[in-house]
């Protein structure tokens, strides 16, 4: 059955133009910008000045939506969401380079509607800077840990259990909000959309540099890697 | 595999009744309401003033029922439990317009017993009229988010994952409680039931249609995206 | 697959000899009163007052290893725990009522067992009866509701998705502690055990009976009104 | 398809080598031990001092991590990450006792440099001893009962459903957490390791030996009262 799931995929897939493709990415990140960030708002507000009660909330909400927009999306794009991962399944060979550019324009773009209608849902200015501070060894350290760890799991799961994924990745991020020290960011287009909002999830524009760097080293260790072990 | 299920379930809905369809989905929607409207009055009782706290329990209780009935339910009636559903279901030409009628009754049948269930189980007045203001831009824009959101999970899973919207669907639940500033009502007929409860769940009677407006709205954006998008 | 899958269980459950099946279901219900009253314990312990943070442990804790020991023990004995559960699967003809006995003896020994194991791994007596008063109508009828609720799941799944009964009496359960005013026993068992733990978790011995009436009468309502929606 | 996936399985484990999967081994227990170390020290810090709270974090992050890796590898280590597993695996001659030395030395490595990961993320010195004590009888029965229940889910899934075996340990890992006096390490090389991270999860060197024996006999019970219950 995993073979037969695994055809109709892709049937689905090439059935589906690029266009559509790169829509589907945009509504898949843009869904999961405005729960992380809206969610982050609502924690934010009712939690009582209690930051552990307000992070378990935005990782509820961050585990529940990333679940349920894999499962929505992934026999329609893939469900990537994300720039790292669209390139490191390109720089595998499994995605071809020349449709890398519509999806990050479609996440990137996803990303910041998300960011957008989380604020306008919450009463805030459409875009505003965050002031979140996220820098220095320890917070860049996770945020290589966090994004190594999503593509280790990516990794392992797409050959022997691809539709187990969407559990695996929203278990897998809802561990990581709690085990890095930067709560785990490990998508950039998330990280640059994130800088849009201050409020509980942002980061200040002048660290997402160094986040986005580590994250695509983290990505590109781990697909290195687990070329090797599943060769 | 999928096929043969989706043929199983095809075989039973066939013997299954217009009748007996709709009494399942008063059961379930009575389940939910209780859910709901139940453990938002225990939640705000045993928090102590903290609203995240409260609203944390509300959100596992609510997501582990909505889980449960739908896998219970969805070989029976198709577990719609909400009309923007039944009627999204029946544009899209998915299921027959002359039994929308039977399965809203059903649903809103359900609905007031839930309420009503919630609150004597709680020692409250049967039915009363809730005080609880949600109205504004934020919060209308909020529904349609939230019911866009359900309805894209649906569609997006209805074909290649069927097996997986109980689950999609409780995750993306949870997830929108937080990330929307009405905690995503998403359902008419939850809404109009949650007028009749003056607790941690209710929405005070004139701010109902409002409510259901959107959410009709944000059933049919998703509806129509959706067709173009799977086409 | 699943017809494979249940003949699998048949074959396996044609093998395993009646007393190992009750042994299962002893250590099943042990591990499930463990985790009832013992996380009942370490909650409140750790909670600093807050009951809804207490409660919300004990779900979560519940919820955990229901799953787990249903999916341990489903293959093996059916994996029901509970005898309201045991009592309408041989009401409906689909367990033998010869072997209906050592059923109930093997949930009633391995509840006391979890709730000598909880006490003694908390360092509390091995036994002791609880003062905590749970009465009146709204706790009554809330027993009649979660057995009610608790038989409907494992009906409405037991035909068509007989796998994802683990998930689905879990999710409910997690629900069903916080929507009903008596926290959702729904198990005469687990009922007898806990008024030996004068602990978070516990009942007054003097309410052990209304409450299994209410359960026995629960289940019953939701037995033959699911035999009526299935036939 | 259960037979298709475990012929697959078996398959893809024949044609990965010892080193390959010994490597799985310890990243896998890394990625383990960095989200059980590091959500502690997080939960701790942000918790405002309600222990309840922060060991609802740890819990939520130690579960999502579980499942995460344990789907992640099982196709291609058997995700032991655990001595105790390994062991008994070989005990029962399903694992060649040739191969356990590697995966212990694997899994051993990967622990310490988890916990050295999650230093290193949270800004404390790589490597410093707990001083966490936790010693006593309810606490050494803890483990015992802790290993017991993991061992018994463990060999009561692998025969019948095996691919539910992430979700299986994940929750009852999550339920034991809250239900044993020790908060249920069940694993030697996670209990090795804790002792070199003097934070929230940490245990003094000099309690080590007694949670281990205490984790074997746990182990072993379970491993022989199920030959016995699946013969």
């Amino acid at each position: 059955m995993p073979h037969e799931r695994l055809r109709l995929l892709l049937l689905l897939l090439l059935r589906v133009t690029l266009a559509k493709r790169a829509v589907a990415e945009a509504i898949g990140t843009a869904l999961l910008l405005a729960a992380v960030v809206g969610s982050g708002i609502m924690a934010e507000r009712l939690s009582g000045g209690n930051v552990a009660i307000a992070l378990l909330a935005n990782t509820l909400a961050t585990g529940g939506v990333l679940a349920a927009i894999i499962l929505t999306f992934q026999g329609i794009s893939g469900a990537h969401f994300n720039p790292a991962v669209t390139l490191a399944v390109a720089f595998r060979g499994e995605f071809a380079w020349r449709e890398v550019p519509a999806y990050i324009v479609g996440q990137l773009v996803g990303a910041l509607v998300g960011v957008g209608l989380a604020n306008a849902m919450f009463a805030k200015p459409l875009f505003f800077a965050s002031h979140h501070a996220r820098h220095g060894f320890p917070v860049l350290l996770s945020e290589f840990v966090a994004t190594f760890g999503l593509l280790a799991v990516i990794w392992g799961c797409v050959r022997s259990r691809k539709e187990a994924i969407p559990y695996a990745v929203a278990a897998y991020i809802m561990g990581a909000y709690w085990f890095t020290a930067s709560t785990s960011f490990a998508n950039p287009a998330v990280t640059i959309a994130r800088s849009l909002s201050d409020t509980f999830a942002g980061i200040a524009p002048s660290d997402v540099v160094g986040f986005i760097a580590m994250e695509l080293l983290g990505a590109l260790a781990a697909t290195v890697l687990f070329k090797w072990l599943l060769r």
